[in-house]
């Protein structure tokens, strides 16, 4: 691989031998987008996080991956021992992690697992101004992007549903909940009036609250659960400590219907995850009869409907695909982002391809999910289990 | 380790490097029961399964260990596939495998994992008249053991009921439902010949179809899952193939239950495999609304209500054990069982411990689950996920 071994252990203080040994293993790799070349950390090596960025060009800019946020699995008492004062709540929202940086003169996004992906990119020039990195050229803008009309999280969002063209309308949005700097992220307020300034989409918190405040907390859960939303992230106003998360039953119950509905693609951990935390919210909202038997019910559809139904589609010949609805503003943009799914190694079928108004492109792809397709068909082939 | 390893490579045809390093990763255990000293297989080594004991007497005498039973997700075209010819199809029973032999005069109780146990080797002569292996030594009588009283898999069989002194009922029953030699099975009809004129408890054929008849099958696992049983174990008549097995929405649920009872003992594997069983079976009985509905229902109580339950008693302070009721004829018979439970590390409170008439002992032990009750512990005292 063409990379200053030397330059880049210096510059991100890992010797030289573990580098070496992390690219024989293919946990770094090396790619391109256009003619910026960088390299890609695909897994944790010593003190350098999954997802972490670094550009092969003259500054060797690196880009620290977005650490992952731990989770909650009781409110009570976990937000009282945890935080240090206060806490800020925000929505978490239910999209996928992208970072906005500007290297050279280029503004790019960058998703959770250190690539520069071709469709975040443009939409984000759209979906946001940009100055403020020309201000703060060393910032890294962390943020969701949501939505419909994306190709990796696909949940409808009433709030970013705009006409991009007359009578086209593309359901995406793009809303930063942290700025960081090197491994620090800036406090809340701070960040806020930043965002506020330079009109940047952002998360606004839903409440700032005292930590013993968590029957507070509690009802905001439950109103984001009734409006079928993700969840909240709690935060240090300071950022002191790292934020923490919590999620609705409405969306483990999502997460569970997908988890089923890709059987044997999604993994078991996935799956487990969301029954145990819906146990600990059974528990923590003391649950009696009646919202037991509401949930237990949710939970028993949200498995059997998906899986079934899926089942149904391989003994019906059918593929096993989650579609995604995507909008390009012309086939160069399309070519260039069906490209780079081949290089991250999505396997897709392109199921839909049509040019509107202003060669506007509309296609609808399929990301294929092989093992669950495989393996319920050799099961309904008479293979044992 | 005091064992022959040249003598013991013979007679299992093993070479002796394999032997040595299997004994070093504790593959192979050596174990006694009362002065009958034998060796263990762990794991499968080889060509020699699981569970396969070797006694270290002068005929250095062998039991194989039983074979897993394969399963069949759909019944259609499975059976038709599978089987040459006709199906004889027996209740599979939910309790534990026991292998019965008789070495050097002795009747003894083996364990699937390969251990003679002290409570069915006494209770299995009760329970069994044995001299049918007075008459054909060599044989392995391979059964389930079943009822409630038992310290393994406690599960109520109304058949089983009896008295076993007076105002003293034990629920406890063997039924035999192989009989191997070597790995050798009888035929079907040969065994039940032999098992009737013995007056062995065996597990009777529920009945014998062509390949074809699935749908007799089917209604077969109806009846049983509308019964609260397990399921069904299907055969060649002459032993040609492999038995395979189906079990029925009862018992999934069952199993469901106890897997979210001891939420990070039982395994993530266990609580999946159940669940897809759900989906292939509500797939096969062409399920419409209202079943589905039924069975979404079922299943998400049988995961919801077992795992509060559990966190519930975690927050009070309680012990997380599944309880086990059993009865000995005396008091060293009980201590004698106590002692096994330390030597193949089963952890274990005595709960519950009487005299009852004819000095005979009722305990009741609950075994503990460790990691169930520390992990919850731990996310209620505030850890992260």
């Amino acid at each position: 691989m063409d990379i200053d071994i030397s330059k880049v252990s210096e510059r991100l203080n890992l010797e030289e031998d573990i580098l070496r040994s992390a690219i024989e293993r293919r946990v770094i790799s090396l790619c391109k987008y256009r003619d910026i070349r960088y390299i890609v950390f695909k897994k944790k090596v010593r003190h350098v996080e999954r997802g972490t960025v670094l550009f092969l060009n003259e500054n060797m800019d690196v880009v620290m991956g977005y650490p992952k946020i731990r989770r909650a699995l009781v409110l009570d008492p976990t937000v009282k021992k945890y935080f240090v004062d206060k806490v800020v709540v925000e929505e978490k929202l239910n999209g996928y992690n992208v970072r906005v940086v500007k290297i050279d003169g280029n503004v790019l996004g960058i998703t959770r697992g250190g690539r520069v992906c071709p469709f975040t990119t443009k939409k984000l020039l759209k979906l946001l101004d940009t100055e403020i990195l020309k201000d703060y050229p060393g910032i890294t803008l962390c943020g969701e992007m949501v939505g419909l009309n994306n190709p990796y999280v696909s949940h409808y969002y009433p709030e970013v549903d705009r006409e991009i063209c007359e009578g086209i309308r593309e359901n995406l949005g793009l809303f930063i909940f942290d700025i960081r700097e090197g491994s620090n992220s800036l406090p809340v307020e701070k960040r806020i009036e930043l965002l506020e300034a330079y009109r940047v989409p952002h998360v606004k918190p839903l409440g700032v609250f005292k930590k013993e405040e968590v029957e507070e907390i509690k009802s905001i859960v439950l109103k984001l659960d009734r409006e079928g939303r993700e969840g909240i992230v709690m935060k240090d106003p300071d950022m002191l400590v790292d934020p923490i998360k919590y999620t609705t039953h409405y969306t483990h119950c999502q997460d569970l219907s997908v988890a089923f509905r890709y059987t044997f693609d999604l993994g078991i951990h996935f799956m487990f995850s969301r029954l145990v935390r819906e146990g600990y919210q059974s528990y923590e909202f003391k649950e009696g009869e009646e919202e037991l038997e509401k949930r237990a019910h949710s939970i028993g559809r949200s498995i059997i409907y998906s899986m079934v139904e899926s089942i149904w589609k391989v003994a019906r010949g059918e593929l096993i695909t989650e579609d995604f609805e995507l909008y390009f503003e012309n086939e160069e943009d399309l070519e260039e982002f069906l490209k780079y799914l081949k290089e991250v190694h999505i396997s897709y079928v392109l199921k839909e391809k049509e040019v509107l108004k202003n060669s506007i492109f509309r296609v609808v792809i399929g990301k294929v999910y092989p093992s669950t397709r495989d393996k319920i068909k050799s099961y309904l082939e008479g293979s044992l289990w």
